[in-house]
Parts: C-alpha cells; structure tokens; sequence
C-alpha cells in the first residue's frame, strides 16, 4: 500500500488521495456553507472528512473549533497564507482557534531547538500572521507551545496505550531505526487535535483541521484514537478539509524546509 | 540472547546475570565501603555496575544522590523492605534521596490510573515507608509523581532521540504489537534516573540506583543514554547495585502484582 510521508516534500496526486485513503470531494458539501470562502469555491481546498459535522455548527450555531499546528523549521512562505486565509473564515465564523507550536516535533524530526522554535515562531510566523490580518488578541485564540501544553502532553501518553508500533509503521512507515521520540510525536499532534474537546476546553464539540494532504496520517490516527477514546472522553471524531499545496519554485512543494522552492 | 523483563516475574539466574549481562560482583568494592550494611556483608546486595563512583564519593565526602522508584502495583509486602533498608542506610550517608511514583508506568504497563496510583503510593507505600524509619520530610528527599514533574517528562521525549525502535527491542523484547505508551515508558525511567544530574538539580554528580536484577534494562539503556548526552549535558553514567529477590509464598519472585506470592 503506498504511504504518505507528513515529513517529505514530495508532489501529491490529488485524485489517489481521494480513491486511495478515502477523502471526499469537498464539492460534495460546498452548496451547505454559508458565505464559502474562494479557496473553498475555487477547489483550492479540494477534499474533507466529516464536514457535515461542521457545515450542522455552522447552519445551527453549535460550537465548534478549528485546530492548527505550525511546525518552525523555516521562514514563513505565501504558501501559509493559505492556512491563515482559512482561520480568519473561521475566527469570523464565532468558532475558537486553536494553534499549536510544534516545538517537539520540530525536535524530533529536524533537529530544531526548543528555544529555536519558540523565536521562529513568535518572530517569524505570528507576526506574519497579524500582518496577514489574523486576531490573535481575540480571547477565544489559543496559541501555545506543544512543549509547555501539559493538557496536550499527558493525553498524548494516555493514548498511546491503543496504538501499537505496527499501526504507527503502517500509517507513518516507521521502521526499526526510526527513533523513539519520532515514533511518539504523531501522538503529541493527535492529542493537538483532541485536547479542544477536553472537558476543561468547553468538552466534546466538532473540531474542523484545514490541512494539506500531506498531514492526512494525523488526520487518520487521530479519528481512530477518537473513536477508541469516546466511551472514556466522549471524543467526536474530528473534521478536516485538505487544500492543494502552492507548487514551489522548484516544482515540488513549497516548503520552508527547502528554502529554493519558497517565495517569502 | 537472553533477556530480561522488567514487566515479568520470573525467577532469576543470579550467575548468568554476572556472566551475560556484566554486572560485578558486589564483594569486589565491599572492602571500600565505610560501615558496610547487613544487606551488604550478607551478600544480599549480590552485584553492582561502577561502584567505585560511590565508594570514592562515601569516603571522600562527595556529593551524591540514591534514586528509587516505586509502581504502584499492589499492596505492599516485605520484599520492599529491602529498597527501604538501602534508602536509608545511603540518608544517613547524607545523599540526596530521589523517588519516583512511577504512576506512568503503572498505566501504561498495568492499566492502573493517575488517581489509583497516587492513592496507593501515599496510602499503601509512603506510611509504610514512614513506618520502616525513612525519613521523607528531610530537605534532600524529593520525592514526585512521575506524571508532575516536568523535568522528568521533558528529558524523557529529548533523550528519546537517540534511541531506535531495534535497540528498544533488544533490550526489552518489544515486538509489532506493543503499544506506544509502553514503548515509551522506558524513557522516563531513564529520565527519573539522570534528572538529579540536571544543572537545577546541582549538576552532574555519581548517582546509584539500588534495584532488583528484573531492572537492570533501565540501568543499561540509562547508562548509554547518559554516555550519548554527556557532551551536552555532562551526565556521569549511574551506578547500581542488584539484590537478591526475597522468593515468593509460590516459589517465584514476591510480586504485589501477584498477591499469592506474596507476604504483607
């Protein structure tokens, strides 16, 4: 079965996503969105799962909450400004943003600094993101450092006891040099996600993650995990919609990672 | 090879251990050893891994620390005595004493939770321990839940990154189908181990960890983890000591886990 890798680069056949892993067109849905935005109306955001959930809070004025993590291995890109574009559409919609800093990911998998991360990200991308209009201020926007987030720490290591290695192989393709801290850092994104729904965070709600497709792993274990906590935390699966990467200088992705395909 | 397991019960082969995992004899270094305990002239105290740290640290006023751990597991039986008996012949040596309540553990492995945990360490363990003359009000006992201190979870996910998936299984006979908390579980052992090393913690110093021979696959991994970051954060590779098991009711190894075995 072929794999997608959330720490490449590599270019993304958009039709095998959907047949293959079971993303669903986003044209599906668009006609129940009040006020679409032009990436959902232009097919820039062209797949999701589960956003009936979040079109029902939508129509409805149920509570929900939008869930976003910025890994800080570079310098920002326009190709974010496609995210930032997403949560203004949905800080505008009344629900709560979420942001993690992925500074232990960051760790892990590039070798990045906790102190490293905590200036790019301060420095580099929020100010970027106020620049690009985002209301950070906002009492209902949570901005916070993966590492200093105990609420995100702890539900990561609860979880981990129904995952075994050969779920995490299959979905992340881990094999038996990859180290341990790389083996549990899918775990700290997926308690990312689901710590919204925390009873101390307002309990279960729908919680929407605007993704490329390259995070559909996160995305998928995440689901999974929420389905085998629910009885425990009353877990809602998570929504997500997937958006088309800004193809970089280079042909492949935009990354900041590699700095020859970015604008800045 | 042969391996040991932490998780286990099973009776040991005190000669073989000596022979294939090289851990010294304890009457090597008894000689140098200023009032040498009972527990340690009777042979009880059977091994040991770099001692001499400790019997140069005991005879020439050196700062050291002693470092236990408890899973909260079951009720207490006398077969714990034992640690106790060491933790307070090394206080009297005036050693800072360091114990964790290895709450995240006892979940992972045993599927006991935060609160049973904690209600069974300062119930069940700590009056006990009280009971068995150990000081725990003294300034230099620290003594924490596993899943509060910070320092402890933070090290463990840094020093995660220097240890693969292959060297987890040799050590500790991981398969496919062990679940990622438990995989996990190790490090913060090793964190437990090397935090009183931590610079907030007075900086690198002789540490000797009193066990059971069913523990020394923390002891190894933490050695070469301790090795891997000297250069980072100057961690002198811990000491240990390895005593006989008290033989349970049943013949086995005496195991709160495993009531019948044992004598309360």
């Amino acid at each position: 079965m072929d794999m997608i890798d959330p720490w490449g680069s590599t270019i993304i056949d958009y039709e095998k996503l959907t047949e293959q892993f079971g993303i669903r067109a986003f044209k599906d849905v668009i006609n129940e969105i009040p006020d679409a935005s032009k990436l959902m109306t232009r097919g820039i955001i062209f797949g999701q799962r589960d956003y009936s959930r979040i079109t029902d809070a939508l129509n409805n004025n149920k509570n929900f909450a939008t869930m976003t993590g910025m890994m800080p291995s570079g310098r920002m890109h326009i190709g974010h400004k496609m995210v930032v574009d997403q949560l203004k559409w949905y800080q505008r919609k009344g629900s709560d943003i979420y942001m993690s800093i992925a500074d232990m990911e960051a760790y892990a998998a590039r070798g990045i600094s906790k102190s490293e991360s905590r200036e790019l990200a301060l420095v580099e991308y929020i100010e970027n993101y106020i620049a690009l209009g985002l209301d950070v201020t906002k009492e209902n926007f949570h901005l916070y450092l993966q590492s200093e987030n105990d609420d995100v720490k702890n539900l990561a290591y609860l979880i981990g006891k129904k995952v075994t290695f050969s779920q995490m192989r299959s979905i992340y393709g881990f094999d038996n040099s990859t180290n341990i801290a790389h083996i549990y850092t899918p775990l700290l994104q997926v308690a990312d996600i689901l710590h919204p729904q925390l009873e101390k965070n307002g309990g279960p709600k729908p919680v929407i993650v605007p993704v490329g497709p390259d995070q559909d792993p996160h995305i998928r274990l995440t689901r999974d995990l929420a389905a085998k906590f629910n009885e425990e935390y009353g877990f809602i699966e998570p929504s997500a919609t997937f958006h088309r990467f800004m193809t970089g200088l280079t042909g492949e992705k935009m990354s900041s990672s590699k700095p020859k395909t970015a604008i800045y």
